[in-house]
C-alpha cells in the first residue's frame, strides 16, 4: 500500500496528491474544481469546527446564517470587492428547466430567467452588511459579533484539493463596532486565535503579520494573516482576518446613534478560515508512508488490532483498554474484521494517519504485554498490559507536543535572514522556505521580486523589530524586515 | 411587547410571521425566497443538529461533503427525478462577470458560459450515486452509510419562513446497501430514529407511516414520513426516509460483486430532515405571548434577572445559582443589563421561549427565596434559596414531559375517525386536525378529495388495523383506513 506514494523528495505534488487519495481525504467530482470530501478528510474538518465553533463563542460570537445568494447589483456596491470578486464567481441566470423540445434530457427554459442574475457567495461581506442596516441604528445594538459556517464558490481555473477548489467549506465572521479601536482590536484578537488554534490543535506553528497593501482582501484596510511552512518549503496563508474600517457601512449605508445622538458610520470586521486548513494539516506533518494527523484533530486517536484475528482472549483485553481509553476521553476503535490480515492492516492505519496502534498477540498476551507503535516517530514498544490504558493517553499529548516541535524545528531550519538580492534567489532556489528581508516598502518592487523570483510578500511580522536597512532589491532605505516565500 | 403578536385565534398565519419576526428567529433577505437564519433560529437548528448527528453516528453513519452543484444531464437520468425537481431549481449559466461596458456596475459575461449549465443541488442524489459508482465494486464495499450537512435550494414560488424556503439547510442520508431486505430495514430504522427524535427532543408527537404514491418522493419506491398536528389543525410532514429500491443504482450504473460472485445493482436509501423541523417546532409549542421552547433544544433553558438590577449581594446569589445549573449541564444566561427595567426582560424572555425565569430581587432575598417562573404554564412559585439549583434543574425535564403530554392531548382531540364524505368535510370545515378514513386505493379517489377539500392523505399509518370498510369518498371497498389533513 505505502510503496503507492510518490516519495515527496521525488515530486512534493505528487505526493501531496497521492496522500488525499490513498488515505481516502477527498477526490475529484464531475463537477469541474468541486471535490468530494470523504469521510476521513470531513472528519478532520468537523474535528477543526467543533474546536473553532467553541473558541468563537467563549469570546461571544453567534452563529447565524445568511443566503447562499447574492443579488448581482451588491457586489459593485463596494469598488475593490467587485474587483476582486467578479472575475471568477458562478452566476444563476435561470430558476427553471424544461422537456427538451428537440431531443432527450432538460434544457434551460428560456422563459424563466431571473430578473436580476444571482451571485453564489465568494463571501458574504455584501449581503450581510446589507441586512445590517436593519439589525443596526443605535451604540446598544454594537457589537455585533457572528459567524457563519457555509460553503462558498470561488470560479478557480487551477485547483488543487483541500488547496483551492471552486466551492470550499469555512466559516465567516462578520463583526460590527461602534469605534475603530474597538473593530481592530476584534480583528486582532480573531488573528491571535487563529494562531492559538493552528498551533495548539494542529500543532502547525504559524507566523502573524499584516499584509502589504497588494496583498489585502477586496475591501479591507488591514487584512491579519497567519502563514504556515509547508515541508516543500512554500508557504500557506492558513487564515485571515480583516479590518474593513468604514468600507461596507459605507457602501451599504450603515450608521448607528452615539451616545452622544451623533450619526456615524459603523466599523468592521471580517474573518475566515476554511477547508484549506486539512491542506495544510495534511503538507505539514504527513510522510512517504502516508498521512500524519495530530491527536487532537484525529477523527480516531487510537485503533486496536487483534493479531492474528479477533478471539475471545484477545477481544476481552481490546474491549477493556478500549473502555479505558474511552473514560479518558480518547477516541478508539476496535478492528474486528477478520477477513484482513494485521499487516494490511498496520499499513491501512498507517496510510490513514491514526496517531496510535495497539496490536494484541496471542504470544504476547502470555506475557502481559501488548505493542503500541506510534505514527509519528514509527517507533514500537511492549507495554505491560495493566500500564497500557494509562501510557496511550499519555501519549496523545506526547504526539501532539512532538509533532509541533518538529513542525517548529523544521520551520526554524527554513526561515533565513538574507542581505542581498543574490543570496534572496539563493536560498529560493536552494532549500526556500521563509526568507527575511529588507524591503522599500514599494508596490512596484514587491511585484518586481515576484514577477522574478515567485516570491511574494507573506507579512509584516508582528515580530518584525525596527531596524535601519536597505531594500534587497532597490537598495533603498527601509526600517524593518518583512517575511518572503512562494506561496500556495 | 407581548402585544404586537397576533392572537392565534384572530389569524394563526400572520401569528406564525409575528412569532418569527418578533422573537428574532428568522427573516427574510434580499433575495426572493431566501431567508436570513438569526441566532436565536440557528442556535435551536444548532442544537438539532448535534443531537441527530450523534444519533446517525451512533448507528453507523459517517458525514462527507458532496459538491453544491449538480451537472444538468445527471438530473435526467432518473425519470421521475428529474420530473420533480427540473421545475423549480437555481441554473449557473456563467463563472465570470465583467465590467458593464454601457455604463455603472457589472454584468454577465458572455463570452463565459459553461458549456454544461450546473443545477444548484435540490437533493443530491444523482451526484453521490453517480461518486458510489467508483467507490462501490464488491459486497466488501457495503453498506455505505453516508449522510451530509448541506443548503439545498428548490426555487419554491410561494415561501414561508423556516416551512418553505427556496434555499434551506438540512441533512440528507445516502446508503447503499447488497440487499432489498437490508435497504428496507435502514429506511425504517432512519423513521424511526426521525420519530424518536421528534417526540423526545422537540416534545413533538408523530404519526409513522408510508405515503401513497402519489404523495412520494421523485424516484422513491416506498417514502416513509412521520406527520406532525400544528395548532391550527393543519399537519407537517416533518421527515421523510425513502426507500429507492435499485432506481439510482441504475441510473448510475452501479453495480456490486456479490459473495457468490454475481454482478447486481446495489439498493439504495436516502432520508432528510430540514430547518422545517424549526417551523415545526414554533408552531407545536407557542403560544400568543411568544415563542415556547422545549428544555432540550432551548438555546438558553434558564435566565437569570436581576431585580431591579445588578448589585453585588444580588449577583453573589446569581453567580452562584448559574455555577450550581451548569454543573447539572444546564444552559443558564444570567442578564447584566442594568439599562433595561425587569419588566421588559421579562417579557423579551417570553416572546423567546426561555423554560425558566429565576428573579431575584432584594426583598426575596431577605426572605431567602427566589421566583421561579415557567414559560410551559405561565406560573410562579417562591423557591427557598438553598433549593432553587435542583428546583430548576429537575424543572427541565418537568417541562419537556408537560409540552409532550400537551401536544399530545391536541392531537387526540384532533384527531377523527369518519366513515362519511359528509363528516369528513364538517370535521375539516370545523376543527381540522387528522383524519382517519378509509380509501379505496386508487390515485383518482385520492386526487378528488384533495381537489375537493384540499385534504390530502398524511400517511398509511403503521398503526392502522386491517379492517373491512369502505372508501368515505366513493363507497368502493378498503382493508384499512389511512391518514388524512390539511398539511403545510
Amino acid at each position: 500500500m505505502a510503496k503507492e506514494i510518490t516519495p515527496r523528495a521525488e515530486d512534493y505534488s505528487k505526493w501531496y496528491n497521492d496522500i488525499v487519495k490513498k488515505a481516502g481525504l477527498a477526490e475529484s467530482s464531475a463537477v469541474r474544481g468541486c471535490m468530494v470530501i470523504k469521510p476521513l478528510g470531513f472528519g478532520i474538518w468537523e474535528n477543526m469546527k467543533s474546536v473553532l465553533d467553541g473558541m468563537f463563542k467563549e469570546t461571544g460570537h453567534v452563529n447565524a446564517y445568511f443566503p447562499l445568494f447574492i443579488p448581482k447589483s451588491f457586489l459593485s456596491k463596494e469598488a475593490d470587492h467587485v474587483e476582486g470578486f467578479a472575475k471568477e464567481c458562478a452566476v444563476v441566470t435561470h430558476h427553471r428547466l424544461m422537456n427538451n423540445p428537440d431531443g432527450p434530457g432538460v434544457v434551460v427554459d428560456p422563459t424563466a430567467k431571473l430578473e436580476e442574475e444571482l451571485i453564489v457567495r465568494p463571501t458574504s461581506e455584501t449581503i450581510i452588511w446589507n441586512t445590517y442596516k436593519d439589525w443596526i441604528s443605535s451604540y446598544r445594538d454594537l457589537p455585533l459579533l457572528i459567524n457563519q459556517w457555509a460553503n462558498v464558490v470561488r470560479w478557480e481555473m487551477r485547483t488543487r484539493p483541500f488547496l483551492r477548489t471552486a466551492e470550499f467549506l469555512w466559516q465567516e465572521g462578520h463583526t460590527a463596532h461602534a469605534t475603530q479601536a474597538e473593530a481592530i482590536e476584534e480583528a486582532r484578537m480573531i488573528h491571535d486565535l487563529y494562531a492559538k488554534f493552528a498551533e495548539e490543535y494542529m500543532a502547525m506553528p504559524v507566523i502573524q503579520g499584516a499584509k502589504t497593501e497588494s496583498e489585502r482582501f477586496a475591501g479591507a484596510i488591514d487584512t491579519f494573516t497567519i502563514e504556515a511552512l509547508m515541508q516543500d518549503g512554500k508557504a500557506l496563508q492558513a487564515g485571515t482576518s480583516h479590518f474593513l474600517g468604514q468600507n461596507f457601512a459605507k457602501a451599504f449605508d450603515v450608521k448607528f446613534a452615539t451616545t452622544e445622538n451623533k450619526e456615524e458610520y459603523v466599523w468592521a470586521t471580517s474573518w475566515g478560515v476554511s477547508t484549506r486548513l486539512v491542506g495544510g494539516l495534511i503538507m505539514t506533518h504527513s510522510d512517504d508512508e502516508g498521512l500524519v494527523i495530530p491527536p487532537k484533530l484525529a477523527p480516531t486517536q487510537v485503533v486496536i488490532i487483534p493479531i492474528p484475528k479477533p478471539d475471545p482472549e484477545i477481544m476481552e483485553h481490546a474491549d477493556r483498554i478500549a473502555a479505558e481509553l474511552k473514560s479518558y476521553g480518547v477516541r478508539v476503535k476496535i478492528d474486528k474484521d477478520d477477513k484482513k490480515r494485521p499487516g494490511f492492516k498496520f499499513a491501512q492505519y498507517e496510510m490513514e494517519g491514526v496517531p496510535v496502534r495497539i496490536g494484541i498477540g496471542k504470544r504476547d498476551l502470555a506475557n502481559n504485554i501488548v505493542e503500541v507503535a506510534r505514527r509519528d516517530t514509527k517507533t514500537k514498544e511492549s507495554i505491560a498490559l495493566d500500564k497500557v490504558g494509562e501510557h496511550v493517553r499519555d501519549l496523545m499529548d506526547i504526539i501532539q507536543n512532538n509533532l509541533l516541535a518538529r513542525a517548529k524545528a523544521f520551520r526554524t531550519e527554513h526561515t533565513t535572514t538574507v542581505d542581498t538580492y543574490e543570496e534572496f534567489k539563493e536560498v529560493l532556489a536552494g532549500k526556500g522556505g521563509f526568507i527575511i528581508a529588507h524591503w522599500d516598502g514599494t508596490a512596484e518592487t514587491e511585484a518586481k521580486i515576484k514577477e522574478e523570483t515567485k516570491a511574494s510578500i507573506r507579512c509584516i511580522s508582528n515580530d518584525a523589530v525596527e531596524e535601519e536597512g536597505k531594500c534587497v532589491y532597490s537598495g533603498k532605505p527601509s526600517s524593518r524586515r518583512v517575511v518572503f516565500a512562494k506561496a500556495y
